[in-house]
């Protein structure tokens, strides 16, 4: 179109760009993985369940810093380790995820374990969808940036795990038939 | 891991299994094209922005019924030409698309008219969104299921056709420079 910005694109549609940004499937769970999991090293981010090679992952994380949607650093705590952050772009996917998760959850044969975080977001709405960002950017951008946590009851994060705990403990008392 | 539910899927995690199920980037488009464009056939289909081949289409809309979140049916009003509808799979994908276009309205250069309708439905939030979609169940799945349009003042999508409409006329009343 006459208006279109940004000619490499295949069109301004807010949609397509973020689906022609975001490209396949494993950027996404990368980013699940940074968000949901806490995963911040190469090593954890390739053990997720899904078994990326670490050559995708190498080259997704290449992609996702040039895009902006995460950053590495030298991780201070860790010699010779690199530490991937969610930055501001990153970490505003929160209620895109919660309402993929959402559907896949509604739709598709979820199991209950990888469910229950999703199940906990989605009952508390955008609410706690801003809560959790927050506390994302306190971990991920800056100490002195988002909530701290622990300031006000139980944070997002530490409902979550509750709530995943809660769930494991409940399994193992009822022995599988 | 254990409680693996189906053999076929990388994991049993909802947003691994949304991405897998959508797959690439183009069944979206096609959802986006049948929700907020109301194309339904092949041809109109074809006609989107970003240029989509026929044999991509052709595919896309077979892997689309497999899935059940499209429907495909003999349209009774035109000769040989085959009626795509969204399934109720389908249109819970309204707030899956509305978060990724939020998304790429605020961080990538999207075109001004290719947002606006996403920047209304934002705006509407939740509510809209369900009355949105109560209007697809009208269109796509039965015309005695849903809101019938016009029993309340104006649809959500006469709304988002309106300042579409108000927003090309503005442009027109002022030149570019």
């Amino acid at each position: 179109m006459e208006n279109r910005k940004d000619r490499e694109h295949r069109s301004g549609c807010p949609i397509n760009l973020s689906l022609e940004t975001l490209g396949d499937s494993w950027s996404l769970l990368i980013i699940r993985d940074l968000m949901f999991g806490n995963a911040r090293h190469f090593r954890e981010l390739l053990r997720s369940e899904e078994g990326i090679s670490s050559n995708i992952l190498a080259d997704r994380l290449k992609k996702l810093v040039a895009q902006g949607i995460i950053t590495s650093a030298d991780d201070p705590t860790h010699k010779q380790k690199t530490i991937y952050s969610l930055t501001e772009m990153g970490i505003a996917l929160v209620p895109v995820l919660v309402q993929l998760g959402g559907w896949g959850r509604k739709f598709l044969p979820a199991s209950d374990e990888l469910t229950i975080r999703i199940e906990v977001l989605q009952q508390g709405g955008p609410p706690m969808w801003d809560e959790f960002m927050d506390e994302l950017r306190h971990i991920h951008l800056d100490q002195n940036a988002g909530r701290r946590p622990n300031t006000k009851g139980p944070s997002v994060h530490e409902r979550l795990a509750a709530a995943y705990d809660s769930l494991i403990a409940s399994k193992q008392r009822t022995p599988r038939r």
